[in-house]
């Protein structure tokens, strides 16, 4: 059974492992005459690159996107647009291990048992978070659309192990500095924190997890679907595809359950002849409707499972006990990638519902 | 664009409105043979029933399931199950000041604008709580075809108005108690401090939030899909398709951002001749497929928009601001009735994922 | 693996068996704001009815469709469209023999295989003829859709048992005449022909086969999709849903085969300021897309399988050679039928392409 | 609204365009563990050169195919499985013409109109007969998969420019010499003639039509489904993807329409310990399922709408009528390669519907 396509207007397919080729991806039913270039793809993929050797993977990674179809005299054709990355030569000796010594936490054993020893797990394969350059690269076209009705995707690094940015911060501010510090966080101070507690916990062989906010302005009022495309759902649906996600929540989210409906109600008001919120504990969101206010969501990732540190596990082979002692260079949190990522995926569903939306637009009797 | 289907294997189709004819569901996909009958369903629909007038809507419900076709001689044919749920008469009056007139943090305003008017408002439509009655009747079949294979669901409310139950319930008294209180909170004395707080906030014309968690047991070691249809992804986007979810995580899920890896990762050991890991920190999923462990997930409430109180909100008529008092009788709390909702929205995925997964076996090479 | 589902946008679900409870349909993607009532689909079904006993099958249907859903106040909500049709009493003893004595032509030894023996075979199940009941409902709202726009589905019988319709009916002598005989054919003459023919065949207690052609004006330029949603491809996949049909041809259709490029090119004019073609040897589709000409499809359909002469078969229980004599009142030519259902079923499939057409208007960058 | 995907299980997505960068397809859902090498595909690619040059197009092509994932050490992973064929540099001035003079009969028309004048026009873009590139590419891995359950997949061109092959070739035959001719032929005779109708047509600068007929041997009894995805509905709706087909039948196919019930019933009996049927005028389906007989289906192919004679058609800049005079070197008839491109397209769907068999073999109740 398939499971690499996800959308319904704006589709994405996604092909591709760690260690292989290459990684790629194809949309399916972007519209003719959108202007994109190899350039504004590759602008999106390079959030992507390793900004601190103490903080990000190490590795060096020059991921350049090609463009294969679909784009013409740069603009979009209507025809599937095919793009990839080529991997560079990795050393992929240290993966044959894990095969029969799973990681613990990683998807090595369910793997192992659902691809009955055939997967590529060079890398990880197709459970490398390297998946998500097919995110980013798709992201960067749906955030042309987007951007061309208005819509604007912004993420940022609010929590790293342990250490919380400020509450609320400005757009601006955002802006401003998420990609002023490789901690993607907009809170300058903060984010140096979170540079020291990263580093420590390189020190001890050991990793951090962390969560992304991702913020969506300019959303027109009644975009989405009830019932099974709810906004929330698909975004949820394709935030959890990416690698170490935990929990997603939207608004006020889990605090909600500890709210009174005086307190968590978004009450309206009129403001420069708009309807808005007074608050915006919705999160944007009401039955899977937008509702104009600002689409606000958290995304929480756990700890990178690969640590240095001696851990136990089994040997799938004699199904008895042993250790696994990991050995090379690993991100130490995803949460600078992740950032990233997150925008991509939101800005994928945010653009397939708004194919929609602007298509369903004409079509009411 | 359509929306109201949902499953790549059993295929679930929504119809109906909370005030219109019924409420009925489509199941495409169910193999044949498997031994079903309406009071199969009807026990599953009677858990939603309201236990007491305290705690639930006090509006007497009798919600009596008609399997329409797909079952001859109380097995599954193989052909489409179509089930439905007559609505009674309610009173639709009260609903129609809201057109104008949107209650805050309800689907009324995007509604409004999405539907350009033509909506059925009455009882919230589609927007509506009774939407889980056609989950929880998918849900009863899904379950069945789930205890086939030992799979269980399992699924009872936490937190409700910031009380919370006693930490990890087991499977024994979580069978035993959830039903027998009003609650649906395995941990008894919690419950009865849960239902004092929520006669409170009724008397207060208020509402209250809380928090459901869901256990599945018995799921074989790699069921699921990587990418888009990882667990996670397809539970939390059908989970997010149930009114007033604001949040989903798996495992410990966003407290995983604040462990270590060394603390958060799961290590493996061998129990009984099985692999198991020594911790459940992932909830049973990793990488999108099924470890072997419980699957584990906990999902976020918000409390009911339609409190009794005299609220702020805008006349779409004439853009003004203005007030509204909504009259009537309303759910305090939607927890009783999301146990059951959840606990069918697992089972339609895990039967789902499970179809897919037994169905693969015999197909690798 | 569900199969009752068709349709991108605007999307059709089955149920029902032919002696089961009712034969429903769910329509998911329909705008709002359509007027729609259920004398509108009632209209439609009388298609159906059988005008003269000798020609259709005997047995007296009084088919009435309710709307369950999706319908407020005679206008769609954009909600799902539930309609369906409850079946009468049925004889269904004389079926119980087909399950280990199946019918020559018919599904029944498939069908035994494929689900086990778990299908209900009364009146062949889901096999019937009955499920364009489904289609037909379907049908009548796209057609009203496509009536919006200015787009027009005619249907008419031009072949029975080896008596053909003179060629190119005017659209007029359509209209005027397919409904007022009993054999749905616009040429009068020919349909007294047939008329004779079907008599004389039953007398035989034998059965005849036909062709149904179906033209679609009206059509804007471009409406389609290139490679796998081509309009001819969505349009012969429904198509070949229809019961007994065996094969789908497009303008000239196999004639093309024979014909030399010089003379199947359908070459350009301008009349009355419009691109037409001299010709439309392409029956209105080029590359998937519309081309602006009257789309033209025939439908081959075989004759019915239940004949009541004595037939050579196998006892499955046994596996050994037997004889069958069916009994009871079957159609002798499904031809009369199928003309409303071809139709409805080609309304589904352009109001599906419509929708998307008009919604992709505005998206274009 | 995306076109590029289809398969229920396995799934194939398009992309490319004919004087573009490359032509690709991705495969997802195909099982672990098949041994697949580029060889294999090359294999069926080579089928598609053209064998000499009076026949098929005259340019030379050697598409290498490339697989980019979803294979490892020649075995498939689970991954989705990428293949590419670069394009060579082509002559690609001459289609600029065409843009504003639409070719008759070719899809210039509709797309200018679709597409806005976005589309990639350069040799047809994403309309070209390269397309089956892609469709072949995926049939070799689909041929893979039927070969393991003894299925085959046979294809022959039964006519020509109104040449004919004679009626019922023996498998061997087929086999034998279909690719030892340039007409793809089994009748070696019939061939001859055709060859010699080709080289006349080309001399008179025109073209040719043709019929295809493929062969499926070794299917399992009750493959299939009922209602949307028969086996017959999916096929056609596959094969009316390649470019050119105007007419699909199955078994007798249209000639069905003028037989008698009694003439066209196919009578069990048991042949070998196993049920067969006299005759197989059903070509292997009945309602929708296969019923263990070879199933059979005839393609119709129109002459290609390039030819080199002068036409008529308009100018779109000034809506004015014109003469287009096309130069180039042009397939006379599509015939020779469309016999590989209807095998891999029949292939592509039989190991979706087998996959699925297979895959419900175990989930019986």
């Amino acid at each position: 059974m398939g499971s690499n396509t996800i959308g319904k207007c704006f589709t994405v397919t996604y092909y591709g492992e760690s260690h292989g080729r290459c990684i790629g991806v194809v949309i399916d039913g972007c519209p003719p005459g959108i202007p994109v270039s190899e350039s504004d793809v590759q602008k999106e993929l390079d959030k992507r690159k390793p900004t601190q050797d103490d903080v990000s993977t190490p590795r060096r990674e020059y991921d350049k996107v090609e463009i294969l179809s679909g784009i013409f005299r740069n603009y979009t054709t209507g025809a599937p647009i095919s793009m990839l990355v080529w991997n560079k030569e990795f050393q992929s000796d240290v993966y044959k291990e894990f095969k029969w010594k799973p990681r613990p936490s990683h998807a090595d054993y369910p793997s192992a048992i659902r691809y009955g020893g055939y997967a590529d797990y060079r890398g990880g394969g197709i459970f490398s978070g390297r998946i998500t350059i097919a995110f980013v690269a798709a992201g960067a076209v749906a955030k042309i659309i987007l951007r061309r009705s208005g819509i604007e995707v912004l993420t940022h690094a609010v929590e790293v192990g342990g250490i919380e940015a400020k509450k609320s911060q400005s757009i601006k501010m955002i802006k401003k500095n998420v990609y002023a510090n490789p901690m993607r966080c907009a809170d300058l101070k903060a984010a140096s924190e979170m540079e020291k507690t990263v580093r420590r916990a390189k020190d001890e062989k050991d990793s951090l997890g962390g969560i992304v906010e991702c913020i969506v302005t300019g959303v027109p009022v009644g975009l989405g679907d009830p019932i099974f495309h709810s906004l929330d759902s698909d975004l949820a649906h394709f935030l959890f595809s990416i690698p170490a996600v935990k929990g997603i929540e939207f608004g006020v989210g889990f605090k909600a359950a500890r709210l009174k409906g005086s307190e968590n109600n978004d009450q309206y008001e009129i403001k420069n002849g708009k309807i808005v919120t007074k608050t915006n504990n919705a999160g944007g969101v009401l039955g899977g409707l937008s509702n104009g206010m600002p689409i606000v969501m958290r995304v929480a990732f756990k700890p990178p499972s690969s640590i240095l540190q001696k851990q136990k596990t089994v040997d799938l082979r004699t199904m008895t006990e042993t250790e696994l002692e990991i050995k090379g260079r690993y991100d130490v949190c995803v949460v600078p990638r992740a950032v990233p990522a997150v925008e991509a995926v939101v800005a994928n569903i945010m653009a397939d519902h708004l194919l929609i939306f602007e298509g369903r637009a004409e079509k009411r009797g």
